[in-house]
């Protein structure tokens, strides 16, 4: 199979290096030329992914979708969920071939799934959009530790003929056709990441921490069944899976901005500081916002972003520790 | 409320102390009599809960249980799993007063829940007896740092007495009425901690570990619909949650139990290495037989099992490995 996947940030990087060991052929297409043959001269990716070493079945090129892209099987876009549009607005995909994103958020605009966005703007059939997602530190995967995750495409079969191509090597795969969990499920874990990374920044320990994920979790989940995802996405590798490596791994950068957060660094300050995108502050308010459309109370998404806002960290907390004792099954 | 804890392990201790914060009496019974005294007189618990003064509200005594169990309103046990039949069978508790389980295991001989054994051995009716489960590290709950668990009873009402009694400080409760569930959720999660455990000590890292936590929840969550569980407290407090608390903190000797599986310390050992009750050592094989029983899949259990019983780690991670890749929501 012949892959392009679109921006060598970290995972793109890793992306493009753990398919290569299955033995594609794979460009990894950076948009800033110089960082392009930097990297395919030196075979290395220093600031995004430190101490790995590309996997010969990579090249690096400079950023030509117009021609890179009809020359692929698959087009993954490693890009920040801001970027999507625009990038997959200049795809155009061979007969056949399939894009796959691999962002974690949502139209930051209009809080619309990645895989429509990309459906509209490079004119695709949704049966050749497909998402993947799991629990998949850039820096684990890309050094060949064990991973696993989920790729999901409104077509089973799409997502099964990518589970059997590019799975099985280092990132085990599993096929899903709930591409509206998945999505949901990647954007809202990055903001839950920021109120786990804010709890560790306060020293609340490791109980409050899973009590957070857990009702985070529900949330989310909640969320989910108003847009019409599957439960079972949320239990899966997608939903807890990622949720629970995005909030108790030192490699998250979104658990690491909500520990600047607590620390008081402004929220403007923050994406700086930690030197990547990080992709829970844009998703808080969309999110919030989509869950204010669909009439589903999320109350910690609310309180980050409430956090982002200006709001102070202690008043937030307080506001959710007042909440009521009840039933574990009750609505919030 | 006039409470007796039973056992002055960790727990034991801890909780002794969280409820003693909301203002009721508490006798904190040890079996170990110059230990009682020891405590008594020191306001510490150096072995089990180091850095930990005892709150004023918390008396230390040695066991008596014919003396001690009437004068009670809730009577908790604090004390392994496998002593849990015989120290039920001593209690006689006054009209109107409860017995609360707060061990995280089940019978060893065959695998019967607590509350059950409980019932029998102090031939008590199921509405009078309870457990409590959640992701409560001792260390962090005696020392004041926010957490919150689940309290479950066969019937509600009892559940929720005993949550308005003794939540709401520095341990939010939810009452819930699945103490099926709550309780194989607080046995099984011990054994995926030595799978987890045993992870870390590969250095296989946090994604691999995020998604043994994912499909050992769904192993458990399939033994828990076979036994008549609630589903939902599989993602609640006392099962993901829990689960989370369990596999990623450093407080956790199960997963402490699986580095050292992982280290290559013969499985009878492990128990003297960690200085403690290791609950999931002798909950694995009971659980395994449970889930022969019910005809249940539990792949991770059972690779738990047969590194126990002296399987190399590196063959069961082998054979866990070959598993084909599937679609997510396939039976395991």
């Amino acid at each position: 199979m012949r892959a392009l996947v679109v921006g060598g940030g970290s995972w793109g990087t890793a992306f493009a290096c753990v398919i290569a060991r299955r033995g594609h052929r794979v460009v990894l297409a950076c948009r800033d030329a110089a960082l392009a043959h930097e990297l395919e001269r030196t075979r290395r990716n220093p600031h995004y992914l430190p101490g790995i070493e590309l996997e010969p079945g990579v090249r690096v090129e400079p950023l030509d979708l117009r021609a890179q892209a009809p020359a692929a099987d698959v087009v993954a876009l490693a890009v920040p969920s801001s970027a999507v549009e625009a990038v997959a607005s200049e795809v155009s995909l061979a007969p056949g071939a399939v894009c796959l994103s691999l962002a974690k958020g949502l139209a930051p605009r209009d809080a619309r799934l990645l895989s429509d966005v990309i459906a509209d703007a490079a004119a695709l059939e949704r049966a050749r959009v497909a998402v993947l997602s799991g629990p998949n530190h850039a820096e684990e995967v890309g050094a060949g530790l064990p991973a696993a995750s989920v790729v999901a495409s409104a077509s089973l079969e799409t997502a099964r003929r990518l589970q059997a191509e590019l799975g099985g090597g280092g990132l085990r795969l599993y096929a899903s056709s709930d591409v509206v969990g998945v999505q949901l499920c990647a954007a809202a874990k990055n903001v839950i990441a920021l109120a786990a990374g804010a709890s560790d920044g306060l020293g609340f320990g490791d109980n409050a921490k899973a009590a957070l994920l857990t009702r985070g979790l529900a949330e989310m989940a909640r969320l989910g069944e108003a847009c019409g995802a599957d439960a079972r996405t949320y239990a899966g590798l997608a939903g807890m899976g990622d949720l629970v490596a995005t909030c108790c791994s030192r490699h998250s950068r979104n658990r690491a901005a909500g520990e600047l957060l607590a620390a008081g660094v402004p929220p403007a300050e923050v994406e700086a500081r930690v030197g990547m995108t990080v992709e829970g502050l844009v998703t808080a308010p969309a999110l919030a916002g989509l869950a204010r459309a669909r009439e589903v109370d999320m109350p910690l998404t609310r309180a980050v972003c409430s956090v982002l806002a200006g709001t102070a960290l202690g008043d937030a907390l307080a506001g959710l520790l007042a909440r009521v004792q009840v039933d574990e099954f009750s609505v919030s």
